[in-house]
């Protein structure tokens, strides 16, 4: 971050004292104090304007003068006598579904300085965006949006308190969020996002002005909402292509947030591709049996010995098992299918470990904690039907990135990075995917995980002021498939739900692996 | 003003539908569709897009749009089904301390079509400027501002319903004051306008929107206040120069707003200097025995036949008389001269008509109208006082003009548009004038009455949206002298208070006419 300049920052300033010999405006003294200092054009709100006489006044001409940039210049937002600015901080806020990461940035220092992470108040209304959708439309919009300016306001409140600064000391926040997400914040119509064709309301939006929203940081301050691309690609993955730089690198690069949607994007400086497309909830846990949130207690990690299928396992908070995370169901197929657990057509094969295989509600399932092991006294499990569903949405997990790449007409091996986003990303184990087929089979040094990369794009906005502009053009430069319409995703599906894949020549480690 | 660009328009659209194969934003699909018709970016303000999905959906995407013109492009600052905008309007303001005139323009047609002008509620708290900052420093300046806003208000209701509109069909509004009215308008201290070194708070003003100050026309629209240049040098003058064009011109102008303060700006395209002065008074009639304003029953021209001294005037409104107003002062004065009845040092000659005059007071005057002509039973008369008080306004304003065309090496001669500017100015017959030694001997077809300068410079800015650039570029361009620092205007003052002049070769048509 450094050599760049944030959204706001503070100056202090001597002005030359008024004179029969130079009788200037308090207004014009104080812009040519700062016009050399600043090579685009300056504004004076109205209400820095009205304090303006009486600062100077009791400062003895003495000032600090925080400004903040916006589309044309900067505003002179705010003014003290010297030494009597408390602080310039950002707000960077990743607009989740399910929580929503707020960081408390010190424009200053150029660092984060507080965070903390919250539930969506939302959730209520559905943990499906789709059931908030409906919500939406039933006369809900409103209410959606008060949650989250709520929400937004009390982790500004306790931030500040920890901080030891009142919310005036906020001059910027920028938020990142899905499309849905982002026209809940705005009370925008979102009926027609989850309606063929697809459309979002506002894909770019303004900067906004705090009271406009009812957000509580300094009114003189800014609002801006990262922009969208389409109704399925949102500023948060737009946050992570800026996070990743991906779209200033010589080399070929992918990003993909993994989800119940997956959203992938591919190319390099001179080009972007995009597309998302539904991968189905079973790969964050949701629909699974025993799924769970990465919580204390979720299974995170699972072993299993090839020669004597005894299991490992490892929960967050090394807490008696709950149930099983993302990153553990993903080694978990992994691992049965390399012990022989599961055929490649995703079916459990009760013969191999009768101790652990169990007809539980009228079906075959595999047990990884039993009773006696867990919090609750049930056992952790995975039945059939979830593992056919694990391998649908891995399946359409790699059918998404196969497709993409095949529209620019390269191979997987011409991926340099291959950077994961979401919280989800963090934990997955590329070579646990890799096994089942659900990601490609490249270089393992080529996947890194990009964290909160949604959170790390805000915050770099917040810090280069010129990312708002660099976010637009990104958004202007990318291309995008709508997986919807396009045939061949349907056509190459059906190859991808075999573990790893009907063409096993795609996986050559996963076929050295398995000593075929 | 043919070929220029309002501030606000409207568009009819046909926006093409959304389909699968174009799936972008309502946002997108209205900015591409308005994008080939700018050349500057596109804003599309929050308000607006919450209705946009509505609006499209009722008007099978045949839509009006009204744009307008900010500091870095265009808001989309209103949208309706096809027809369905009532007007485009804007509303031009010349904020006078004693009038303020209301023009409501058709930015559509391109012309004014309605004006009013009512007496500022202000006047109650002083008829002079100095008695309404003396009021704003005693915790006043709330009601002030209150005030003219709610004029605003009711001007602004008053002409729509003349024109049979609402007020949201007006987006933009300009406004012409001076200095001091501004700050009164905005809220902002004024205290240090009238007190040496005579500081202003803010000299230019940022765009504001309608609901900063309480204004009611569409809350998507902006009020302009036109910069000041200093103290003594407000928006109105500077409207007066957008008027004139002088600022444009090859040829040398001078523009002169006569009046309590004069205020002079010398130059053409490639110069100018500004500069402002007390005159006193006496010039508008404030402080004469028998003075008044130019409204029915102000006597309005005089003649005296040289021959036998009988008196013609002519009144407003052809009403019996009750004064004298500005432009009958200067005649009487300069028909009392040629007919010998004051002599060049401006004393009476009581004999040289006894009936007319008379010892009024304690002192010489001469009576215009005896006490059988006029509506109160009071004669109209001027006295040897209010002749030394107008003398010494004619010299600071003569004595002013000079100090400005010296300060930068012309002569009068080389001026060849004298622009008059007020309403005052439409009153004077130049020729009585020159007579007096007031305005400078040049020909009488160089001098133009400019009308309302600051009303028309207001609304010239409201139909061509370069209007402000052009404004700021003089704002920028002018050198302002100060008088009150310039030892030459008091060293000059003493020879400018004779009839018309103790140097007779500056005004040879005087001579002439005098017979010397």
């Amino acid at each position: 971050m450094e050599g760049t300049e944030p959204v706001a920052k503070k100056k202090t300033l001597t002005l030359p004292r008024p004179a029969l010999g130079d009788n200037r405006s308090h207004e014009k003294r104080l812009r040519d104090s700062l016009s050399g200092l600043y090579s685009q054009p300056l504004s004076l709100p109205l209400e820095t304007a009205k304090r303006l006489p009486n600062v100077l006044k009791t400062s003895g001409f003495e000032i600090d003068v925080v400004t903040v940039s916006h589309d044309c210049g900067w505003d002179i937002a705010d003014i003290a006598p010297k030494q009597g600015i408390e602080g310039v901080y950002g707000l960077g806020i990743d607009l989740g579904s399910t929580s929503v990461v707020f960081y408390l940035v010190d424009l200053e220092k150029g660092r984060i300085s507080r965070t903390v992470s919250l539930e969506n108040p939302q959730r209520r209304h559905g943990e499906d965006i789709l059931d908030r959708i409906i919500f939406a439309g039933r006369g809900g919009l409103g209410t959606l949006q008060r949650e989250v300016i709520e929400l937004i306001n009390m982790a500004t409140l306790t931030l500040c308190k920890d901080e030891g600064i009142t919310p005036a000391s906020i001059y910027y926040s920028t938020i990142a969020g899905n499309t849905t997400m982002c026209h809940f914040l705005l009370a925008l119509d979102p009926s027609h996002i989850c309606k063929e064709p697809y459309i979002p309301t506002v894909n770019t939006f303004d900067l906004l002005r705090p009271d406009q929203l009812g957000i509580n940081i300094n009114p003189q301050g800014y609002i801006y909402v990262l922009p969208n691309v389409g109704s399925y690609f949102g500023g948060d993955l737009l946050a992570g292509i800026l996070s990743s730089e991906m779209s200033k690198r010589e080399e070929i690069s992918l990003l993909v947030d993994v989800g119940t949607n997956a959203e992938v994007v591919l190319g390099n400086k001179d080009w972007l591709v995009a597309c998302a497309g539904a991968a189905g909830p079973a790969l964050e846990g949701g629909i699974l049996s025993c799924g769970m949130r990465a919580k204390e207690g979720a299974i995170e990690r699972i072993k299993i010995s090839p020669q004597d299928l005894s299991i490992q396992y490892s929960t967050i908070g090394n807490m008696p098992p709950k149930g099983l995370c993302g990153s553990a169901i993903i080694d978990l197929l992994a691992e049965m299918f390399k012990s022989g657990l599961v055929d490649p057509t995703g079916k459990l094969i009760p013969d191999k470990d009768p101790e652990r295989m169990r007809q539980i509600q009228g079906e075959w399932a595999y047990v990884v904690a039993d009773k006696t092991e867990t919090k609750d006294g049930n056992p952790v499990y995975i039945t059939q039907s979830d593992i056919k569903n694990l391998i649908r949405s891995k399946g359409a997990m790699y059918t998404i990135l196969n497709v993409v790449i095949q529209s620019v007409g390269i191979d997987f091996d011409d991926i340099e990075n291959f950077f994961v986003a979401g919280a989800f990303g963090n934990y997955i184990d590329p070579e646990q995917a890799i096994t089942i087929g659900m990601l490609p089979d490249i270089p393992l040094e080529r996947f890194k995980a990009l964290g909160n990369s949604a959170g790390q794009g805000a915050v770099k906005v917040l810090l280069d002021r010129h990312g708002r502009k660099e976010l637009q053009q990104i958004c202007e430069r990318i291309t995008y498939l709508e997986m919807n319409v396009r045939g061949d995703f349907m056509n190459q599906l059906s190859g991808a739900l075999f573990l790893p894949h009907t063409d096993i020549s795609r996986f050559p480690t996963v076929k050295r692996k398995l000593g075929l």
